[in-house]
């Protein structure tokens, strides 16, 4: 807190300032938890207005939940590896204990939230969600310890058909398109394949989820790796081992899907309901953004609640920085918080990871430094409240402006758009008050004597820009 | 996690429901951790985005801070009366300190932004900024322990002219005008109008910053209560407290102000200079914008920083609900963080209590429920790829589409579309593939030979609606 002095008009520039610079207070940068410049933060609201366009194209709606759970709502799915941060008050009595915790992913809150206000949802609901969410993680290079996520789900009551799951294969599609950043694949898979390999092979239920997390640290551990964690900790024999690890090999294009399936020659309803499901999903996905999916048998999904379809995109460009979107069909997840059958389909995209590796990479160059179009220069103080008029006239057509905060050379206020990428300067001539326009960029400089005309046609270019 | 059981094709309708009935969450409302439907989200977001389109239009470029800072951060404004929630992970190692808190208001992350990243902004440095910040107050109606804050602020190297404060209090009344909330008024004060009239009374600088605070409370603990805070806690003799609260009931039209405050008769340097400071800002807030704008010297607000112009917003119809926006000028908060002086201005738009308020006497009305436009009807699961295709078209044009889930009776459809305010239903002839578009409202139905026409002619309607 500032200590003013009675008396002294310059405080500001004397005694706090003294005061303040005794006391400095320690800044670091916090380990996980990104921070974004102003001109990196306009392409992450860039990225996520691409994503939010296409979601609500398909008519889902948006929610956002609080930031915290009870804690017991974020056990109840068992994950047992998460870490959560539990929030403590600073000034907490003794012996209060504190019943809440920051969520880890987008997918238990909006369990609850539809299990919560059930009655006032319309089915199937249809939602998107963007927030933060938190892992509590030791700090380690490259982890990020809050990140955004962009979530989609579709819960229905009782049943959800196969339509669903086909419409967020189609969104992620028509996301990544949009989004431009080089080549993807979507690999899809099913549980039901895998279960019911596994079943075939003679897995107990337990060894069947303890394969599910082993395959799917392939592209972390290896092949050996995963061989040595199904015949040791799962405790499979190695033949067994080898045939799982087989049958991750199988990628094929969507309509190979049948015949690789078949040669396989897997004696299990259960495989052949999910190759049946894939089939189906893949079927109702328009023809043109088919393109990009691939059938891949090694996908596996680390989460516990997948039950059917499983999802992942990678960017081909860059294999080695794993999945960037992922997804998949559950069923118990509603129902573990109400006496009712609620099965969903939902996928969701890593924003924070999408732009580390934006930025990392330049995938989109952050060129734009502020949202104005026009600098409006201030020749003198006595002119300043004629500037915010113009300035006010210009906003109104939709223009965005910034008002010179000084009359400084007029030198110096060019130099300040261009350092701010702002593509024009707009100029009042002191003794005739006419207005004239420059372009930053071309340097060429033109009088204005429509105001609004201009502010359209430039409203025009700018769109179509 | 799910169980599932080998050979069962059915698995999660029976095993894993069994199970989870048996173990159910339980689910309860986190008192002060507001969560709205979505219908009440599609308002939010065109609330936030009304006042996001305000400040771009004046140049303010976006950032974010994490939700955490160090908690040396947080308290190095001394601020003593703000509930802190520490992060604490739930699976500490014994004796680990966690040394991050969640950050109270987005004022002291952004002075803590400005520091660390000094060399890479451009100053005047204007940004917006719109996040949740948590207060860990114990539960009690009507207080949020998470709310959301859409925050401006102007910082400048060295110095910052009266320009950027009147650049404020424009941008305040352009929101609140825009917001259309009914009447409003945006009370204006300066700190050094308190402090001057503070000093020529005797009172000590610790006494000054007391009296502050007292009379922050007016409205909370009335004229009785300030005037027992001030002679008892603050320790003035009853006079001196009666003048405070005297100078407290001056209200007057920007217009007015010389007139008002010469009358005082102040004899203080301090108090002129406040006066002068209040009395510039104004001529340079343009003319349309001064109607809404009052002098009130008994505003003091509550922070320790604020050191020049402060100000608030309060709906009129709604006198007992307080402030719904506050903010002011200020020296210290970036230098003690930075060996610079780096004085600022901003105001803090409180989003969540706007949006309770608005909720709760129905300012604006949540009626929509879904950003689709059109609903394509499915006669048939046969026709469901060629309904997809028909959305896509639409899509392709910019109309948000939703193609029903299942192929129920079209008396169903049409019944889904109206409970989710959809305004138009398409049909495709299963027989002659002919496309025709009921109005769900009027209930007219017609043919449509060219859809994408169509989609522009309905696009116009809504954007002008």
């Amino acid at each position: 807190m500032l200590c003013y002095t009675a008396g002294q008009s310059n405080f500001s520039d004397t005694l706090s300032e003294k005061r303040v610079f005794d006391t400095m207070a320690k800044i670091s940068k916090i380990s996980g938890f990104p921070e974004w410049l102003p001109e990196q933060k306009l392409v992450e609201d860039t990225v996520v207005q691409t994503v939010k366009s296409v979601y609500e194209l398909h008519g889902f709606v948006p929610i956002e939940t609080p930031s915290v759970e009870l804690r017991t709502t974020l056990n109840s799915q068992g994950i047992a590896d998460k870490e959560i941060y539990v929030l403590q008050r600073a000034r907490a009595e003794e012996g209060e204990v504190s019943d809440l915790g920051l969520h880890f992913d987008l997918t238990v809150p909006f369990a609850r939230y539809v299990a919560q206000h059930f009655n006032d949802l319309v089915f199937p609901f249809k939602r998107y969600q963007l927030q933060r969410s938190w892992r509590g993680e030791r700090p380690q290079k490259g982890r990020f310890r809050e990140f955004y996520q962009f979530d989609i789900d579709i819960v229905g009551r009782d049943s959800l058909p196969l339509s669903c799951d086909a419409e967020v294969v189609l969104v992620v599609d028509k996301v990544f398109r949009k989004l431009a950043l080089g080549k993807y694949v979507i690999k899809l898979n099913n549980r039901k394949v895998l279960f019911g390999l596994y079943e075939s092979l003679g897995l107990s239920p337990d060894q069947q989820k303890q394969a599910i997390v082993s395959v799917d640290k392939l592209d972390k551990i290896g092949r050996a790796g995963v061989l040595s964690e199904l015949t040791g900790t799962v405790g499979l024999k190695s033949d067994v081992g080898e045939k799982i690890l087989a049958v991750c090999d199988v990628r094929c294009a969507a309509m190979d899907l049948s015949t690789v399936a078949t040669e396989l020659k897997v004696e299990s309803p259960l495989f052949q309901e999910g190759v049946n499901e894939l089939r189906q999903v893949l079927e109702l996905v328009p023809e043109q953004h088919r393109t990009d999916l691939e059938i891949d048998f090694s996908l596996a999904r680390g989460l516990g609640y997948y039950s059917g379809l499983i999802l992942e995109t990678r960017l081909v460009d860059f294999p080695d920085f794993g999945s960037v979107c992922g997804g998949g069909r559950y069923e118990g997840l509603v129902s573990q918080f109400l006496n009712k059958n609620v099965p969903g389909v939902g996928v969701s995209v890593g924003i924070t990871r999408l732009m580390d590796l934006i930025f990392r990479n330049n995938l989109l160059p952050a060129t734009r430094k502020s949202p104005a179009r026009v600098l409006v220069s201030v020749f003198s103080e006595e002119q300043r409240l004629q500037c915010v008029q113009v300035a006010e006239e210009l906003r109104l057509e939709g223009v965005a402006v910034e008002v010179f905060f000084k009359s400084l050379k007029l030198g110096k206020q060019i130099d300040f758009a261009a350092k701010k990428s702002i593509p024009y300067v707009l100029f009042i001539d002191p003794e005739s008050s006419k207005i004239s326009i420059k372009d930053v960029n071309s340097g060429e400089q033109n009088e204005v004597s429509d105001l609004k005309a201009w502010a359209n046609s430039e409203q025009a270019l700018n769109c179509s820009g």
